[in-house]
């Protein structure tokens, strides 16, 4: 395989965690989303339900600057740093598709990891939100823009870098596409066929 | 064909344009690239030569405040309504790739349209400018960060949106995948096969 280790950023209600789970499943190598989550959780000391939402919370930086001392980080930053090394062994340990957290950043140094990201119009995403997650919301376009305005605040007060940048990522896909299409081709690219 | 009209959005050096190229020529449709310039001076009066490097000036926003008669526009803004009517013409025409020029924007209502953009890791558009193009300067990287920074402007001025933000583009590859690749991605997805 060209692309052993997959990385896939996405936005809420996009159905890029469906993609993940049918390129995995489709090139027969481990998911790390919800087992993610578990193996941080053993790393860090951390309840599954704290690390689930991280990269939906607000940075708060008000609080950020009262810890100087390394050895006493602020909750988000340990956090951070287990869910690096998390995502270091894992793919270390040979093939696997990686779901948000950074993966792409952590493991840019490497040449053999395809970094791919997944978004899809708002219409479509209000639609998967409401209608296939079931997640009740007075406003959904206010609640999603909300979010990605988290994710990209997590995202880029870690990476230094802009979340949602075409730059950052090998491929970028909407969903508008159609999900098996998309599986396909990363599932194409990966393989390197 | 499921997407007929195709726009492709490209940094400097990234290899877009031979990729639109090769787009067009197995799908045997025209490539609006140096045609299109040609007709956007027959339709605009303006000189090719001015035309070409539009999207790399800078917007002279000083001067900008003092045209406030539209009949009077300046030439900036006299040029991108000129463009914007060719690029509704001749993706009205029938299918064809069409370059640069914000014609992702301009074209946005439809949805027979795929938008495409193309970059590449800075050290392989170096090399591109430097050894395909024998482009000369003196620090190229320096060169290609001020052409990002100008055609962003430019793009963004007109469009309200952020050049080469994810979420515009229907797909977005890094030519790092190989040109081939990239190509046959394309014409794939434009086929809706």
């Amino acid at each position: 395989m060209r692309y052993p280790v997959i990385t896939i950023g996405r936005q809420h209600g996009s159905g890029g965690r469906t993609v993940a789970e049918m390129v995995a499943k489709k090139l027969d190598i481990p998911l790390y989303d919800k087992l993610l989550i578990q193996l941080i959780a053993k790393e860090s000391g951390f309840a599954e339900e704290y690390i689930k939402d991280t990269d939906m919370r607000r940075i708060q930086s008000f609080f950020y600057g009262m810890y100087i001392d390394s050895r006493n980080l602020p909750l988000e930053d340990q956090l951070y740093i287990a869910q690096s090394k998390v995502i270091k062994e894992v793919s270390d340990k040979g093939p696997c598709v990686i779901v948000g957290r950074c993966a792409d950043y952590v493991l840019r140094e490497r040449t053999d990891v395809l970094h791919v990201f997944i978004h899809a119009p708002m219409e479509e995403r209000i639609e998967r939100v409401r209608d296939t997650y079931h997640e009740i919301e007075k406003d959904y376009k206010k609640y999603l823009t909300k979010l990605d305005k988290q994710r990209a605040n997590y995202y880029n007060h870690y990476t230094g870098r802009k979340w949602g940048s075409s730059d950052i990522y090998d491929l970028v896909y909407s969903t508008d596409l159609g999900i098996e299409a998309v599986v396909d081709s990363i599932v194409h690219f990966a393989k390197g066929e």
